[in-house]
């Protein structure tokens, strides 16, 4: 197996898939900000994480493509709420104008709205006998003990006090949960034992929180260009990141030492594990 | 049955209900915030219908109070949202400054998304056998061709041309759709039949526009010390009203005639059906 090659395979049936994900009959502008948003490329890390864990287990990975769906929706909103004014004031994502800043500021929270009831909406059209669990793992994760929750120490954060408790609560809960989320959802799918979802769960975790330090170093590092995004804003705004509470070297190190843990915790799964293991080393290597 | 007293008893349960129904662990000041619009009373219309739909052919209201409690988080999402200065701009509801007012905008969003999440979270916290049904009607009720499709609408409308068309448009998604979803959820989960559950759902879509027809009306008529909220705004902000688009003397003729409506749909459920009947025309007395 080509790494790339597999990874772009599983992206690029994500991509066509999101194609037709929202519903012609959604009112104008509501239906094109939330496509704009949602179609906006990236590395669909959530989604193709999501349709892997599948396959740890399963071979169709047409059944999975709703909920890796519905997991990218949840993504999406997430970030047209952070890049606000109101939030993060971000006027870049992913190479282009953010979502408030082409329909304006209320379309925008609306195309958020509309992207999270959209992603429950697509898990219970499904009708799958697992719906209920995924729903539940979802909804935990990128709710108010999870994802929310996150960004929000994330936001008191910037007042200042960024302790090293204050910096894993984030990471683990603005980054990972949604790491995670799609691990066990994959997994919870394809009928995995209560142990290999736990393994999977752990994955999710410490991958999480190595993709959140990469993205703090890369923050200091990275270039504006390559990224699609604004650079040196975590400082600027006095974020809470690994960087400003470890220094640069030790979140260096930090980054390889959860990615190798991340790593260990597929052995359960044997060969067939071999894809995540590198996904999980190729996220390190974008700050090697 | 006192009508009034049977309402009370209703709401006093529901509002019971909700005083624990932000978890502990939710982190300052989000769960604050939360709280602080969830808990700011209000006349639980949505959950005392969704009561009252369960209680037409069960007496366990009890089983019921998780999904009553799911609709006033979404019902609140959407005030704290539609408040935002990016939206209506409001500072005043239920008689107390807006959620953002106290809480900051950006808390105030996350607030919402937060309270989203977790009527889902409960609805699937209760395993109960119906609940993935009742995740479908209240994610297709409140996402992108419902509420917020409802929302975006009124947006529009507001740069001009409110004909009537987009007026019933607005109406049914905005409103009546999320008056419909409480009574479709509380009728599926005590075990109604389709023929009832589409009478159930008549009531809900002719009572929810009769409902905010007077809503139009008190805008103009009313008094904010006796509704706690700023009055005038519909004409200030050029919306697409009942009463902009057929004047106040039609509004009052249509809000009796789909008040009317609703009451004969719920005669296929006889004499349990008074309350509910009632309750309608309750609806239709603060205009009259």
């Amino acid at each position: 197996m080509n790494f790339q090659d597999e990874y772009s395979r599983l992206r690029d049936r994500i991509e066509e898939y999101l194609r037709n994900a929202v519903p012609e009959d959604v009112p104008q502008p509501l239906g094109d900000a939330m496509r704009y948003s949602l179609l906006a490329g990236g590395k669909r890390l959530r989604a193709v994480l999501l349709l892997a864990a599948y396959s740890l287990l399963k071979d169709d990975i047409e059944t999975a493509l709703p909920f890796a769906a519905a997991v990218e929706m949840v993504h999406t909103y997430s970030l047209i709420h952070d890049d606000l004014p109101a939030m993060d004031n971000d006027d870049l994502r992913r190479g282009k104008p953010t979502c408030h800043k082409v329909y304006g500021d209320g379309m925008a929270v609306l195309a958020g709205d509309g992207l999270l009831s959209l992603a429950f909406e697509s898990i219970a059209a499904s009708e799958h006998p697992k719906a209920m669990l995924l729903v539940k793992e979802l909804a935990d994760r990128c709710g108010t003990r999870g994802m929310v929750a996150g960004q929000c120490a994330d936001l008191e954060a910037e007042k200042g006090g960024g302790s090293e408790k204050l910096l894993h609560y984030i990471h683990l809960h603005k980054t990972a949960d949604m790491i995670t989320a799609p691990m066990v959802m994959g997994l919870t799918l394809a009928g995995a034992s209560d142990e290999q979802i736990a393994c999977g769960r752990e994955y999710g975790k410490d991958l999480g929180i190595a993709f959140q330090i990469v993205d703090d170093i890369l923050d200091v590092t990275g270039d504006t260009a390559v990224l699609g995004k604004t650079i040196g804003k975590d400082a600027e705004e006095n974020k809470c990141t690994w960087v400003s509470v470890y220094g640069i070297d030790q979140a260096r190190q930090d980054a390889s030492s959860y990615t190798e843990n991340a790593v260990k915790n597929l052995d359960i799964f044997g060969d067939k594990a071999i894809f995540l293991k590198t996904l999980a080393q190729h996220t390190l290597m974008r700050v090697k």
